[in-house]
């Protein structure tokens, strides 16, 4: 089979035996946004056209390929939802005597009945379930738009979305913080973010804590080598705050760079972390081809 | 005497008699920014030079036109502070035969050690301390960066600031949120706001409201016309959830418009407003050059 996680700005491709183990692996930058007029088949075949060619089958696609500015449309599923409440959404896409399936996203709504939604991160929490303890876990995917994942008895419970990345980005880029800060700083100052954690859990709310890399910065009691590092532990403090709900230990499902980052501020607010490899999403797309009708 | 309000994008004089009362006033949008070379003095004769030739004295500034960026930094007074505190620390200038008096801001510290600066507003808030009731107030200046201020025996007892305004104009004009809004929207759908407000008051933090915006909009269940007013209303509830502590009612401190929308904002989170004259820093200003030395 062929499975694959195609998002905004990458494409990764895995070819696998009926056993599920790796026999070849390809990803490129060509992400949904660089494929232009809505050429996805195009752009599949130049990928892994040699696979295709091969009689590969089937191939099973994750993340914003199925969103409204993907190749087509999978209506999101209702949480909780596992591999067949999936497996029942799947999109089939075809293009001459080939055909293709697209996992849908999840969506679910909080005790207030606020709407909430995700794709691609679905299948890589998917891929991990198996690991987890029993009972319900807390599994947190850092990012632009941060993911905070329910999991029980191998099923997404519910989910909630933090926009902690893309707040950080537009504060520094745009906000009078960013004046605050070395152009080139790289927000690695461990004990500035280490502070910022720590002040995310003082009474005043998120809106006047970051008044405060200003306000501390005209005092010189915040550098501009510090302030970006600063505002991160502020935004990530204040993420992690919100989103443990009662949990003393949380898995982290990202990158080791972003998994160290958190697992420093999850220290700081008093709970534990281990980290789960993000790779594992291979083998939810492989789990999940087995729900597709065999080769017609 | 001659008392101006001289901030970032306004230039506002007003020029008073031994009582008090208005003999004349002009305003302009030459703000500090609109200020080429530091030519103050320049700007200053410009704008008011035939009150200053006609022998107006003392002549009283307040704003931006004492920062870093100003005429001359007129560093800040620590809080509490009153009319006294603020006159110790007045920073004379000097342009030829003339002079002028350019008022601090303030500085204070929270309980946790963290500082907070205001430079403009504390002459406002001066100006209407005589019109409070007896006991700690709580005054709220709304904008892009607003202030809370209690106030306490006709002193500013502490302060903090709240990013609101910003945080809402780089969310609306930078992040993904933007996509979810019609472009000209002047955000005054009461309804919308309304459940914004309601928003802040759920469990799950700013972070994840915000992305509540673009959730609810991908479902339709929030258009175009309306996403505006619900993350200001989210950004809003926000301020004031943290910022109100345990008062049951404030003073709002700004223009009608401002006032409007806070004070509907105030009522659903369960606690009343009155609306203060943002005009009144006149009068303190005013006041303030009773401190100032005879013309000498």
């Amino acid at each position: 089979m062929i499975a694959i996680d195609w998002g905004t700005s990458s494409f990764r491709a895995y070819r696998l035996n009926e056993a599920g183990e790796l026999l070849d692996q390809h990803s490129s930058a060509k992400g949904i946004l660089a494929v232009e007029g809505g050429k996805f088949a195009e752009a599949l075949q130049r990928e892994v056209g040699d696979w295709i060619s091969a009689g590969e089958a089937p191939i099973v696609m994750s993340g914003m390929i199925g969103s409204r500015q993907g190749w087509a449309e999978a209506p999101y599923a209702e949480c909780p939802a596992g591999f067949e409440e999936i497996a029942g959404k799947l999109r089939e896409v075809r293009w001459g005597e080939r055909r293709a399936w697209i996992a849908p996203g999840l969506s679910c709504r909080d005790a207030n009945g606020v709407r909430d939604v995700m794709r691609g991160e679905e299948m890589q929490v998917m891929g991990i379930v198996d690991s987890l303890p029993e009972g319900e876990q807390r599994i947190c995917m850092p990012g632009t738009h941060s993911k905070w994942v329910t999991v029980k008895q191998r099923r997404i419970e519910r989910f909630s979305t933090y926009m902690t990345g893309e707040v950080f980005a537009v504060m520094r880029n745009h906000s009078i913080l960013g004046r605050m800060m070395m152009e080139r700083d790289d927000a690695t100052d461990g004990e500035a973010f280490g502070a910022g954690v720590a002040r995310a859990g003082e009474p005043g709310g998120l809106l006047h804590h970051l008044f405060g890399v200003r306000a501390r910065g005209l005092f010189g009691e915040l550098d501009e080598k510090q302030s970006a590092s600063y505002l991160s532990g502020i935004l990530i403090g204040h993420e992690i705050q919100s989103a443990r709900e009662d949990a003393r230990h949380i898995f982290l499902l990202c990158n080791p760079q972003l998994a160290a980052l958190y697992r420093r501020a999850a220290m700081v607010t008093g709970i534990t972390a281990s980290v789960l490899d993000p790779n594992a999403v291979v083998s939810a797309l492989h789990r999940l081809s087995s729900f597709v009708p065999k080769h017609s």
